[in-house]
């Protein structure tokens, strides 16, 4: 259910690409009780006047290495479990495809489980 | 006041995608009660690297026509008429521009109606 | 924290690509009480085809140069900032790069304190 749109600078590989939707599936997985194979993720890619964000917020040091992770989900999972996600993403994405903490930034959007229609034309959750 | 965000594989003319962000619309229209003219699409094309999602999730048998469609709405709707906009969108799309009901993947993002300024620096729902 | 998205016709220049954000980016700062520095922006360009929008919605003359702004923010505003913000944004991209009033559109979506990682894996705000 989760639909990850993830945002960073163009010119990466597109196994790079591949691997950072990868890690943002395996973390919902383990920290958000995600299903098996319940895996959707666009990726765009931005040229440096069409990404444009701070190297100093919050005094950390983003490069253009930056990866803009927005995640829409069902509302059902408490604060504990958001934090574990954010981390387990970094955790992830440290590993493959490489990717600084520093250089993930996380936003969640959450909606009613009733907002989805997973195909067919049918709201699955209901 | 829907903004409608469609994201699929580059490869479709034009006139497909155009079809697509048209049938959104119609049944918008006719579920939601959308006035005539509320119509905003932006549609993004992607790679096979940067638009990954499953083939089997809920048993449903996706192919690499899969239409992601993300709308942002006012939260005024409930639960029948979310279902109604699901299986007519899923209806619409497979008329034209012909797309497999297992292809159409919908979420739906709801906002405050203060959330929408449509022009002029206006809140026109306020 | 606020995660901006801009969409809009492809033809413009970096420079007024970069502006457009710069003068939500201002607005956002004087309105919505956003710390300095606290600048997240992704742009998108767009055919014609792939930007669908009505001429006329709510008698608002929009021309091809609309620029369709999606901002996600914390729920910690009330409707008179979302106005003071809306006419704020319209008034900078008049001046800089010279936006109509008539062709800017805005949507906010809200979300808890607790949905932003910042970096490094932590929860910036909880």
């Amino acid at each position: 259910m989760p639909l990850v749109r993830i945002s960073l600078r163009a010119g990466k590989s597109e196994a790079y690409r591949q691997a950072v939707g990868e890690g943002v599936y395996q973390a919902l997985r383990e920290t958000f009780n995600v299903p098996d194979e319940d895996r959707f993720v666009v990726v765009s890619e931005h040229g440096a006047a069409d990404f444009q964000f701070s190297k100093t917020y919050m005094d950390i040091a983003r490069s253009d290495d930056l990866v803009i992770i927005q995640i829409t989900v069902s509302n059902t999972r408490n604060v504990a479990q958001k934090q574990a996600l954010y981390a387990r993403i970094a955790e992830l994405l440290a590993r493959e495809p490489g990717v600084r903490g520093e250089d993930v930034f996380i936003n969640l959007i959450e909606v009613a489980k009733e907002n989805w229609s997973f195909g067919n034309g049918i709201a699955q959750y209901v």
